[in-house]
């Protein structure tokens, strides 16, 4: 780790500690009477800042009452609802870590990270209490279940024991709670991350990160008083993507979706005219679906000014010039991960480039992810660790460091090397930066080929040959090379018209105009499908192992 | 102080160092070529983020030669040059203390600052050579002067010694610097307060608070890429408001004036217009006169959308309705300090009161100081110490605590009663906070009377005694009192036609109207002028000296 220097001391050394709860308490003395809104079937809870922070506090005085200590990780099973966002609040504030926790995983999983995190209670929206019962009996630790629901508890059937309702436990407490000043490197979140190979790797966020974090989203976010923020980000992903914080911190008014789903964008989309939502956030999966559904309604909504900030994947350009041009609203491509609280990077066009580059330039501009955000550190490094040049072309893997960015997975031996001696953390992402300052992701390292000390992106490989007219899907991959370590193998599905018209070299003459002579594959093979994974995904893994021997068998 | 309990640890407990330099050095890769455009007698240079990153490097590579250490205080005497900006970045990356020096004091005071805070090298601009020569043989410490000049060295003719060019050092030296990572709460710059009764007390800011000041800044001043910022307030005062560090870290344009007088603002106001100035901030002292010179402007400048910080005293409102009219620009109360960092408050219209108030109610809201920023507590309390409800109408004195608030005054022994034990620092400001969360500022503590547990804003009566058509002046002290501790008396000047036709009573009887029974003055005298201090204001303290036995003395 870099050494910290001691220089004179200032005036400042108070230790005033940055803690989430002061937020949403601070919000309420300046932006007490700013809206709420959190939409559910039976209609829309309008409630205030003020109205909710007195929520909060008997949220606090309701877990004093069932004995939770300071510490202690609380788990939240729930869809982003307003009991959910005082959540955010009253766990944190109350001193314990609020472990957020993905309705999506399976229940082995689930169960998994309930246990490694310790949890000893677990709140529960009665609408997922089938994924809670699926996981309580793997999870002894747990000595409580905290129903949300509007029903009186003798309503409820449930095989989880001890059970509270949520409503019954803050109507019973006090609406006034004296917060513990926490120091601000303890926990006030935990996510755990997903996707990955292996068990789920819990991030545990301090006070401090969740803090630094929500203000530079606020002022990246161009988030203020006269804003109006959408949650459409699950609220159990990467924090929600600290908008539950930052939007408050800026004064906005706030509007929770509630349950949805992709299949009623009617509702979902709704809110967005109806409360004149002016930023939101989403993933293409959601907002490319809610640009259909728009795209059939007789009357466009006027979104002006409006921005979508799109994480996740890429957003394609149908998608952002989709939204442009029906709605006016801006998407706005943005880029990070659980481990980066999320924000890393964000697409703004650059005043210079408005005026240098064609419409179709910016376009094409806006498909990167961004700009690196005040406050991170953030490289592209060759295989070695060396920093690569910000020339748009040098690919290597993309490296962040900061306040808000994770130095370690809590309690996970062996992971320690997913970061740096000095202090970056390993994003396993492959990706260049030009020389603006934009970054691009290209690929996942491990789906990169490493070819004599080079990379090749097989991602752009793939798009290359599926422009060929013969060619219905392709996928690339490297697989070992006694002598460059590794070298491309293309996996070809031709388009059944073309069926054995087509051959590898001219599969590699279409591929030589965009990449240099040694990055081409030596073998082309052209199957009848590509191996893919349970969400659709090329297989890379599968391909790798069953292409092994390609370049290393005797002939 | 607070207790400060330690939770479950979390995953960042990297000790990533919030660090001055880093505003800079990570706005230079996302905004390199964003523009910093510095006024002068001779034009305007025109140069870029990166060009100047590269001569700070070259500033701290100088100081290296000069042989600075990492914590040695370092003056700067300058205008708001482009020079000076860089020393903001230069001397704290380093990890040296930028001692801020207020062209404006005397002398001896001045060579008191230099003296306590105990700085080895001065800066200072060829145009302030004279101060400089003046306090240079009271401060024996200071081993070099560095001059700000585009000339030679050789063209310089002064009693300084030794003297060093800026210029000269910067051009010799290497443009890149490998940074120090300093302890946040290592002292990055100093300012001394001036003004109050005393010696100038120094409020030594740490990378910590400056940083976290800068995100507030940007944050409420809704900074951004696409904003130019114009940097009236003296870079001398409470850090030039920390909006040098705030518009890098927005990446917004920098606009610099140099070396300006209210006697030309010609110059001064036209930058407003060819460089698309969107954000300033200023003194009424200044924005008033620059207001008077656009009304007399054949052609009203378009500043529509435009936000003009204002503080330092209350903006009248024929000041932010004659911005509003002629040119579209809002002027925007704010409040603080040096020892807030400034920014406190900033008034800023509840969306909801935009509704509800009249637009002569919305005005008269402008005048107030605000809505305390997120990051801040911030309370109103009585002579006891116990909080005042915020009811626009309860006065106490304000107390500020939070992260960019200081915690002392730099060895300043005595000093400590300035604060309170749990953090917070006594403004010395009476005020109230309404129940919208505005605060207003009425009086300083020290002017109110204290009579019966109560208090009496002096500022109050004063203003409504001169209500009355026959009063040309009046002043309004507390003076001791045997039963209540003080009680108010008025001094009141008469217009010449109404010498000897109005008395106590008629005063009395016309405050009645305004103010409870308890609260009228006991004596009200008529004098022929009211005591004035040196620069015009109502002299206070000689009011309680003559009057000190008013009503204590044997009858």
């Amino acid at each position: 780790m870099t050494e910290i220097v001691q220089g004179f001391p200032s005036t400042f050394t108070h230790g005033y500690q940055l803690n989430v709860i002061n937020i949403l308490r601070q919000a309420v003395r300046s932006y007490g009477r700013q809206e709420i809104v959190a939409c559910h079937p039976a209609g829309r809870t309008r409630t205030t800042y003020a109205a909710t922070y007195a929520r909060v506090q008997r949220l606090a005085n309701a877990l004093q009452g069932l004995g939770a200590a300071v510490g202690d990780r609380i788990g939240v099973l729930d869809w982003n609802s307003l009991r959910h966002f005082e959540t955010y609040y009253g766990i944190p504030g109350y001193g314990a870590v609020l472990l957020l926790l993905n309705i999506r995983l399976a229940p082995p999983d689930l169960g998994y990270v309930i246990n490694h995190a310790g949890a000893r209670l677990v709140f529960v929206d009665e609408t997922l209490l089938p994924i809670a019962e699926a996981v309580a009996p793997a999870c002894p630790g747990v000595q409580g279940w905290v129903i949300l629901t509007d029903r009186g508890l003798a309503d409820i059937t449930t095989k989880l024991h001890p059970v509270y309702s949520y409503e019954e436990l803050l109507a019973a407490a006090a609406p006034v709670y004296r917060w513990p000043v926490m120091d601000e490197n303890s926990a006030c979140s935990a996510c755990y991350t997903t996707g990955t190979t292996g068990r789920p790797k819990g991030v545990y966020y301090s006070h401090r990160s969740t803090y630094l974090h929500a203000m530079a989203i606020a002022q990246a976010g161009e988030l203020n008083l006269r804003e109006c923020y959408y949650q459409l980000v699950p609220m159990f992903h990467a924090m929600g993507w600290g908008t539950p914080y930052a939007a408050v911190a800026a004064g906005a008014k706030f509007v929770l979706p509630g349950m949805y789903n992709i299949f009623d964008l009617g509702s979902l989309a709704e809110p967005l005219v109806s409360e004149k939502v002016t930023v939101t956030a989403g993933a293409p999966a959601l907002l490319m679906p809610m640009l259909e559904y728009i795209r059939k309604l007789e009357r466009k909504p006027d979104l002006s000014g409006a921005r979508f900030l799109c994480g996740a994947s890429e957003p394609s350009l149908a998608l952002m010039q989709g939204f442009m041009e029906l709605t006016g609203a801006e998407v706005i491509h943005a880029y990070g991960a659980t481990e980066t609280s999320p924000l890393v990077s964000g697409n703004r066009l650059l005043p210079w480039l408005a005026q240098e580059l064609s419409p179709a330039a910016q376009w094409d501009l806006k498909r990167k992810q961004g700009l690196p955000v005040v406050g991170l550190d953030v490289k592209v490094v060759d295989p070695l660790g060396r920093r690569l040049p910000h020339d748009g072309q040098s690919a290597g893997e993309i490296l962040i460091r900061g306040p808000w960015i994770t130095g370690a997975y809590h309690d996970a031996p062996g992971a320690e090397t997913g970061f740096t001696e000095n202090g970056y953390w390993r994003s396993g992402d492959a990706g260049t930066i030009d020389a603006h300052g934009y970054i691009k992701v290209t690929d996942r390292v491990k789906d990169v080929i490493k070819s004599g000390g080079e990379w090749i992106s097989s991602v752009d490989m793939e798009n290359a040959i599926m422009s060929h007219p013969a060619v219905l899907e392709a996928a690339v991959a490297g697989v070992p090379h006694p002598k460059w370590e590794e070298r491309p193998v293309a996996l070809v599905v031709l388009r059944p018209e073309y069926a054995g018209r087509v051959d590898q070299q001219a599969i590699v003459e279409h591929l030589s105009a965009a990449f240099a002579k040694w990055q081409l594959p030596d073998a082309v093979i052209f199957v009848e499908a590509i191996p893919k994974t349970s969400v659709g995904k090329f297989n890379k893994k599968a391909i790798r192992q069953e292409y092994r021997e390609l370049y290393t068998a005797p002939a």
